[in-house]
């Protein structure tokens, strides 16, 4: 007998018959003696709804009423498996965030998870009880209903399953796994039986979004075995994510390629070359609330460098506009920006301990006359970005150079 | 400055630009110094469109989860609210029933509150706030989510008044106030400016349905001032529903007519006339679930009686049904059973101290030739069974009798 906790999302319980799919799921669970807690999200499209219905009273809603409204969407939809269950002759309990409780600080819209006394759910398993738990929702400590941002349901499963020392927490979404990269580019991709959890973020934040970033930082920090599974298919293992490099794995080098193309490129030209730059022209663009993600600065010539970032496609006005000020106080000759750009990245752990990877990624690349704009790497990912119509063709040969459609 | 209670019912928050209205009511309020603790519904169609999901999923919903479902509709209302009133300028905090909390018991769907702690909306309220608090749920001991039941929201407005020793509590609805009669079948039908609670009683349970029952008794138990006012017009006093009577007020000896179609009549003929009868007839009425309204015995000749009651129209066959067999059981002649009548009532505190007001009802309508079925009687009113398609003709020849029309 196992404790097993399965978090089911938008898909997946967007209607009454497909929440009874999930409770025939669940019940298959407990028919081979497990317990489970499941932890759902709001019916799709909900949430967005009720954004909706913010947005058309308040241009800003308050962040406190905000979350208040937004985390009854969830609230529907465990009472309705609750339901679904007790139709099938098998003892549930439905609770929200505050039930729990699911313990958060006062961060409004973007609470993170502080603490889950597991007592009231445990009585309630040792009871026979399926426990419903509504995903995405907490409570803070004045009593305040707090809500964990978009995704959240991914992280309220894991933080559950450490909660409870869960022997497995499974995710239940509409791909059944984590694939080399995204089918609908490369039709040979193929699903990964395992991928560590450092791959797994770097994925995660490349854009393969299978699993929120923050539950997999999560599942990481407190060893909880997580699985993508599908919702939608009677069987199958998905994919594990694990935490150890197993030694005695034929280790593919590279496990995916991940993709992106929200993003813009702003280059800063004829910077002095004196120390703080990085500083100066990066200072007021966090000021202006924007995020940056790859940053290149080269060796510099003749006392001047240049220095390249990218952002956020939806920020590149904002950014180019704080440069163009920056660049007139610092002394830079001009600020040139792009947004028709993709980023492409070469994920796995297999590289840290092999030599050429980069070499053969360029190489690839340039056998398609693909022309590479920017580089940065990590231990285990190459990131390049390259002109945003070359993006697939650039997934695909690398796809092919890498041999990601045969296993390992 | 006062401590004022203010109810919205669903019409009144039916949608964001109407919740707009809410808010300036509550602003009004605030800039002349008083504390507002507003009670809300959930949106008009809301509350009907989660059942019907319920029963979508399970036949009889579970009455626990159905409150997790159903108290999700005041939760949205509450937030809208709340911004609406911060877009004003007016500082506001949202309540969820369990908030405040309104402590009940675990009557799921049909809870009753036992008590409201009241030191948190104090805080709020001394702090500047407008307190928001979700109408028509509570929290039991075990920290479930309950519900009061229909119109349960007008209970919550009035016990939180009670708890609060607030100034007044005022229930805004669709209409301005208690009228005479119903103005769609008297247009002469004038507003009272003060009801008595018992007439209120008389009349809500008579039909006309302005106020919850359960809330007047609640104000009558803890002497609340209660108000009902139009949402929908700017100004106006409303009904005052008082529970003492004025005595230097020229009262006036009727205060309204009462009536309801809702009804059926069902007589068991040639009952042997002994001890125990009304007991062995409606005691299987009452176990099959049906609630019996008015009762009449008439005094018996040849040691039998008739024995006349009315239930709920929905009831009627089933309350036939178990009729029928007690009839053979008992040794009655027969039952016999009309769903076409009409109950029609004259209320008033005036006729405890005056004479002749029945002679005056029945004259009245005799001489418009409208025959009468059944009568009954309270200390303070009237009521009579016609047959249904006299309904509304009896009601403009009362209303007119009693010079209704006339302010007192």
């Amino acid at each position: 007998m196992a404790l097993i906790v399965q978090k089911y999302g938008g898909t997946s319980v967007g209607n009454v018959d497909r929440i009874r799919n999930v409770a025939q799921r669940v019940a298959k669970f407990r028919a081979r003696g497990h317990q489970v807690v499941v932890v759902l999200s709001a019916m799709s499209g909900e949430t967005n709804r009720l954004i909706a219905l913010a947005k058309e009273m308040q241009a800003n809603p308050d962040p406190r009423e905000m979350d208040v409204m937004i985390s009854t969407g969830e609230q529907v939809t465990i009472a309705l498996l609750s339901m679904a269950l007790r139709d099938l002759g098998i003892k549930s309990r439905s609770y929200t965030g505050w039930q729990v409780p699911i313990r958060t600080d006062n961060a409004f819209t973007k609470a993170r998870i502080e603490s889950i006394p597991d007592a009231r759910m445990r009585t309630d398993l040792n009871d026979g009880n399926v426990v419903v738990v509504a995903g995405f929702q907490g409570i803070d400590s004045d009593g305040n209903i707090t809500t964990l941002g978009r995704g959240g349901s991914d992280t309220t499963a894991v933080a559950l399953a450490a909660a409870l020392k869960a022997d497995e927490c499974q995710i239940y979404t509409d791909v059944d796994g984590v694939y080399t990269t995204d089918p609908r580019i490369v039709p040979e991709a193929r699903r990964l039986r395992t991928v560590t959890f450092e791959e797994m973020l770097e994925m995660a934040s490349l854009g393969s979004k299978v699993l929120q970033i923050r539950s997999v930082e999560f599942a990481g920090k407190y060893k909880v075995k997580l699985r993508v599974l599908s919702s939608f298919e009677e069987e199958g293992d998905g994919t594990l994510i694990t935490f150890e490099e197993d030694k005695n794995m034929e280790q593919a080098i590279i496990s995916g390629i991940a993709f992106n193309r929200d993003e813009a490129k702003i280059t800063v030209l004829g910077v002095p070359d004196k120390p703080g730059i990085a500083y100066q022209i990066l200072g007021p663009v966090a000021d202006a609330n924007v995020d940056v993600d790859m940053i290149v600065q080269n060796v510099g010539h003749e006392n001047t460098t240049d220095f390249t970032f990218t952002v956020h496609r939806n920020d590149f006005a904002k950014a180019m506009d704080v440069c163009k000020k920056t660049a007139a106080t610092i002394g830079a000759r001009e600020v040139i920006g792009d947004d028709k750009i993709a980023k492409v990245s070469i994920v796995g752990v297999g590289m840290r301990s092999h030599v050429g990877i980069a070499r053969k990624m360029f190489e690839a690349l340039a056998n398609d006359g693909i022309n590479i704009q920017m580089i940065s790497t990590s231990e285990i990912k190459i990131s390049v970005v390259v002109e945003d119509k070359y993006m697939e063709l650039a997934v695909r040969v690398l796809h092919q150079a890498f041999n990601l459609d045969k296993a390992a």
